[in-house]
């Protein structure tokens, strides 16, 4: 274990003097860099006024303005924003608005449709509409039944929208609940434009909710905003959390449309949408993600992320050919490639190692079991990727070459 | 909505110049005072090196030292910390813990038992465990099922324990999961000691994990750090968020035992702990919570408690004859008292009006339906408190008459 002891743009510095590479934006929630300036000047600003305060009866500045600022820039339609801490709780919120809404309508659906390969979290609710496996094979007996669609690979997308249909055909159904564009912890595994958007015509046209979990998609890694945008696509309710601070502080929002908000906007107490946090809305964190949202505003942030998409597009042919390699991939600012071994998935054998030997050589990348990406922060320089994509050629034929012997 | 634009020591601050005692400590995280300086120095410190940093092959100094210092302190047999961000996924963890600790030890064990009128949270998983109604009616679906015990009311505590013991000897029970001492949202409803005791007691017999939540009833509400402290209840697995960080930022954690640690530590990693975080271990919030045990350390936390308690016991028997009140009651810095309305619970229509009036008079007092409590912070002066009593006393009679007429 490495002790880390301070952060700054794409390093991490441990105690020993060694500094690391973050190429996976420490598990995907540093956006711009470690410690952007201003967020953190924010931070210790918003420290001078506040620290936790009650979000009931009461409000304050910081949630106020953040929820102001996400909605100018949010996917239109969405109205309303519900803080918590993360991005599961994030998720439970979605799934909790979604069922209210059917509920306090009259309407009676509780069906869940989610994505075969999903991830959106590891409370019970969460992990009920990700995939099953021996992550949560113990919690079994406590997660609830969801329908799945098949992962849409390329070429077989049809399938997926039929399954869909057809589930929405039998009835019951309150939304669908889906990573946009990239399921990332299931193997950053992506899909087309036109599949998302079909997807949300389908659930359109039954009347089913459609939940986009931006968690990890969100602020730019997929090459905008949001995933949905470039899909063209305006989800009921979305999930945001990590890059949502810029990784500086805990923090998620839940963004609804006014449909679902009317559905729970009621003098009856009955109809009320309950949900607490300990730290709902912190008003330090809300700060933080103001900052974040001012550094979109003037920053070229879009035009970082475009380079970084740029260069990932420069090294990644090297790798297409290459037998050691397939799925040679992009989205975006992610770029991801599948090691070549026998045994695959997350649990392969071969993850480990690669991030030892990564690790060794100053860098921070933890391949899903033979699934090696970078989803670096926007300051990465050429060099740093540069860099990244030596190690990850040099690496893989070192960790082939072990394997063989 | 007031707009609040700054906190400190006991007091909210408005945008119009009003201040508001704040007498239920912001919904319950706020220890020492409002931004104890201390704490907000540690902040304004830790954003100067860290923000966001993995918590996986990566450590850092500031969650380093909470875990040894939060163990320095944690009732006996508490020798891990597992860090989250809410007091909801803190326990969505703890029984993740139970669950995998028995499956993991190949014992078929997944009953949970839990207490009526219980509250652990708003997920899904926690939602399960509490007490059912309106808040979750629309998620029942969801909802996994659970043994419930009787409330412990005093007299018929056999009851409780008998129930439990009964539910134990049918088998398969993983664990017990309770608030000790004092049931929060569930009506500030107190339980003895002994009862706490024993319940742990049959725990131990039947060979099912304790689980101590401890969200509301730790750092000090109870007259003791831990509730479980004051009943001679070491719990296998404690939660803990709220007072952690002395309500600056969010934070939690779900300390547990060795044999619970055990059950999971080992290279096949289908024994391994599952549960990631956006937000896992933040830097700058583990750096807020080790000066909040410095705090504890370093000042008379314990005698500050101990005279809020006593100013408590000194203007509750003014109440305790009265006919407009009952069950009048307190548990160390937690006083309550019940309005006698005809509809009580907590959707009482006079909870709302209550809180109101209080709020004009510069008070943020939130009944739980007809139930009136105080739970103020530990810098709380007797002039405040002693106001706020006047103010309950005068009230209860304005609202009662209302009711009549």
């Amino acid at each position: 274990m490495q002790r880390i002891i301070a952060t700054e743009g794409a390093y991490l510095f441990d105690e020993d003097g060694n500094r690391f590479f973050d190429a996976i934006s420490s598990w995907w929630v540093i956006t711009h860099g470690h410690r952007h300036p201003r967020i953190m000047a924010a931070i210790q600003e918003a420290s001078e006024s506040y620290d936790q305060i009650i979000f009931a009866e009461f409000t304050h500045e910081p949630a106020e303005t953040l929820a102001a600022g996400l909605l100018d820039i949010a996917p239109p339609g969405l109205r309303h924003v519900f803080y918590s801490d993360s991005g599961s709780t994030a998720v439970e919120v979605a799934i909790k608005m979604a069922l209210g809404t059917f509920h306090n309508t009259g309407i009676a659906r509780d069906r869940i449709v989610v994505m075969e390969h999903g991830y959106h979290g590891d409370t019970i609710g969460t992990m009920s509409t990700g995939e099953r496996g021996v992550f949560n094979a113990p919690f079994e007996p406590l997660l609830f039944a969801v329908d799945r669609l098949p992962y849409p690979e390329a070429g077989r997308e049809q399938d997926t929208l039929d399954a869909f249909e057809a589930i929405c055909r039998q009835g019951r159904v309150a939304a669908i609940l889906i990573e946009p564009l990239v399921l990332g912890a299931g193997g950053m595994k992506f899909y087309s434009h036109a599949t998302l958007t079909a997807l949300r015509e389908i659930a359109s046209r039954y009347e089913c909710l459609f939940i986009a979990d931006e968690v990890m998609t969100g602020w730019g890694r997929t090459g905008t905003r949001f995933a949905c945008e470039q899909a063209g696509v305006s989800p009921d309710i979305l999930c945001t959390s990590k890059g949502l601070t810029g990784g500086s502080l805990p923090l998620a929002a839940t963004l609804c449309s006014s449909d679902v908000f009317a559905a729970h906007y009621s003098s009856d107490r009955r109809r009320m949408f309950f949900h607490s946090s300990s730290y709902t809305a912190n008003p330090i964190a809300c700060a933080a993600a103001v900052a974040n949202l001012e550094v979109w505003r003037d920053e070229p942030v879009m035009a970082r992320i475009s380079e970084l998409a740029a260069q990932h597009q420069q090294h990644l042919p090297r790798f297409s050919g290459d037998p050691r390699f397939s799925s040679v991939r992009q989205c975006g600012t992610i770029a991801a490639l599948d090691l070549a071994v026998p045994a695959g998935g997350y649990l392969a054998e071969v993850g480990p190692r690669l991030r030892a030997l990564f690790r060794e050589r100053g860098l921070l990348i933890r391949p899903l079991g033979n699934v090696i990406y970078l989803m670096p922060p926007y300051c990465t320089s050429a060099e740093q990727l540069a860099a990244a994509y030596d190690a990850i050629d040099e690496i893989a034929s070192l960790v082939l070459e072990e394997q063989r012997s």
